[in-house]
């Protein structure tokens, strides 16, 4: 029996209605920026498995950096203890991060980080003797599938079940030069409550919502009536951190800097699973006292795993070499060029670009989950590339390791599906 | 600097206070049962590293099996797509479960296979036009730290800050044979009232409680009742599984399997964070159907990594092997033996032992938290011994490859510990 028919015995897969997707290709290698799957077929991962392993997968460096590591300390408890890989880990990252964050605290995926970041928020306030209930979140935010995560997230087409056990937010829109002066309003009437702990956003570009991208200098505007206000602002930096975007952190393009940064999938790329909440020493301080029940008792067992910390290390050394800066240059330009090619085409409604993502709309209503997307999904998988559409939109997101001539086959291949449709 | 120094500057280590705990132990290596500092010195593992490390430190088996794939493949999006190590462990993995557990779901650590076993118990009933929103869990259990399964968790000491945006639950005390009329009855009216989507508990011990242990008997009792009554049955042997309790599972000693089961800590033998979530043909079933909305959207980009599946292998493998059983048995022996000695100690209350689990109370009070409890903490390491007392709770939980010689050694330690009190 081959892989894909063991598969559907026992393995319940994510985001799957498996009656109507029972079928999973099984992948038996990687490397670069190719998958190689059970019939030794290859495809070009054109999303870096979703965002992971932007230095290439299976990457040499990292590699050995890890089974060097894997021999040394695998896990201790890290409360009470620490070990070099966290250490050296925290003075890399704190090298590249926005200058006023000062602290980290671990988790293991995405989700968690933002749990972590929302009770961050709420405590802070709390430990200072005042309730603040509210949490401010965009619209077609995506930040995860934890409760907490999930209540902030607003893409929740299949949150039905749960709703009644969903945090209460208050929500606005992605803010545009368009509808700002509305946007700015609401945010203010909201935030002069009183009541808000917290403004939680993905910066610049929404990844869930279709790679939904949006003006730093107006999300910089927010946050500065967010400080005017005492309101926490944290950045989900999950998908748009570590070069994506073309600076280190979507957040480098802020004029005014987030008080709370959530870090996690290519954050080890694409190795192991981690995540980081960091912050400011002001958020840091609202817990740091004599009173025990002041600190912050959230504490997941494989908090600072040294393999994951490890990876980490080795992923900022690559993000910060010539060699990935070149590469996230080269395949800025590539897009530039091919978007002049596709953005006049007679499917394309609009296109967009931040840093290495770039993305563009059908003029064909697609479901997110639908028989067209699959069809589009299908298509570009039989021809040996690995793009999966959200609904109507088609985005790239290849690993920086990824050649001109990779990059042509993917391009060449979407022209070929505009003509299917 | 040294690392414990260094450490003070960004990181932030989970439940604690770092106002009153400023300094880290810094462990450089670890192998077998010993821990070692930066400054050369070891310590005997007696608690596995959060109960995670079972097999050993750096154990050269599961190390091999993972420096084998790392070059292979390192992360493949789990949506649409599978692999050899998901596959491979989902076979091994079934082997071992209860025969009633059919389907595996992934997450990345123990609180949010939680979060994941409650949405599935919510969205069972809901996708079958039922809306049950009430959970029932133990008082003082303990299961994680994200909303969801901080709101079962009845451990709540210091969710003062996060109270207002917990799930409602209700809660009966851990069975007893003096209690058990009582319990049953409240459990039994509780389910009646057809609001009940499922019932959350560590089965046989509840690890965070101070490894309170309770009668298999019992608990299979409630879990009949909840049968009866379409509650469905959550066991979280994210503590307890994989050998702890001298068998595979702690649900292996119940005559009524739970419905869904959560898996985590030394699942992966202590090399990666990663986390299961398995459940029923029944529990699977009520989400397949042709209806997209009614499959499980939940998903975490590290799912089913194939790093951390293929140390899961390695680590069934090692689980199942004579050597590892027979160390089990061993260590079972031993703690019995010392149990003989101690059960009479004037500093001691009571003494209780499940598998290679050995607890005891001491007739001093002494906070979770507090400084006797860090005074006693002191004194084992001082000795070469890491203990991580709860309170007045002093218990063992090494790993299965710890030598006679080093337990030996760890309750030679409690009798000198007990001698200073």
């Amino acid at each position: 029996m081959n892989l894909q028919k063991r598969d559907q015995k026992h393995l319940w897969h994510p985001l799957t209605q498996h009656k109507l997707h029972a079928e999973h290709l099984a992948i038996t290698k990687a490397k670069g920026a190719l998958l190689f799957d059970e019939n030794g077929k290859t495809y070009i991962d054109g999303i870096a498995s979703w965002y992971t392993c932007m230095y290439g997968h299976c990457n040499d460096y990292i590699i050995q950096k890890v089974t060097e590591q894997i021999g040394k300390l695998d896990q201790v408890v890290f409360s009470g203890f620490t070990h070099p890989p966290a250490v050296e880990m925290s003075e890399k990252l704190m090298a590249i991060l926005p200058r006023n964050q000062q602290k980290i605290f671990f988790s293991d995926n995405g989700s968690t980080s933002v749990d972590v970041a929302i009770k961050m928020s709420l405590q802070y306030h709390f430990n200072q003797g005042k309730k603040r209930n509210k949490i401010i979140a965009l619209e077609d935010a995506f930040h995860g599938d934890t409760f907490g995560a999930m209540s902030v997230s607003g893409l929740s087409v299949y949150n039905g079940p749960f709703e009644d056990f969903l945090l209460t937010i208050d929500r606005i829109d992605t803010p545009t030069f368009e509808n700002f002066e509305n946007v700015k309003q609401k945010f203010t009437n909201l935030v002069q409550t009183g009541e808000v702990a917290s403004f939680i956003f993905e910066p610049l570009v929404q990844g869930a919502a279709a790679m939904k991208m949006y003006p730093a200098e107006l999300l910089s505007q927010l946050i500065q009536i967010a400080n005017n206000n005492n309101v926490l602002c944290i950045a989900d930096e999950v998908m748009t951190g570590f070069g994506k975007t073309g600076r280190h952190f979507a957040s480098d393009y802020l004029e005014n800097k987030p008080d709370i940064m959530c870090l996690s999938k290519s954050l080890t790329g694409g190795i192991v699973p981690m995540a980081l909440t960091t912050c400011t020493q002001k958020v840091y301080g609202a817990f740091y006292d004599n009173e025990i029940s002041k600190g912050f008792f959230h504490g997941h067992t494989y908090s600072a795993n040294p393999l994951g910390c490890t990876a980490i290390s080795a992923g900022i050394d690559l993000l910060i070499s010539k060699e990935m800066q070149d590469n996230s240059q080269r395949i800025q330009k590539k897009h530039t060029a091919f978007n002049k090619i596709i953005k006049n085409h007679s499917k394309v409604v609009s296109t967009r670009q931040t840093g290495v993502i770039f993305a563009l709309d059908l003029n064909i209503k697609m479901n997110r989950y639908g028989n067209l997307r699959d069809q589009l999904f299908k298509f570009f998988m039989d021809n040996g590339v690995c793009l999966r559409p959200l609904g109507n939109t088609i985005y790239i997101l290849p690993p920086f390791v990824i050649t001109d001539a990779e990059l042509d086959k993917i391009y060449k291949t979407i022209l070929k599906a505009l003509d299917t449709l």
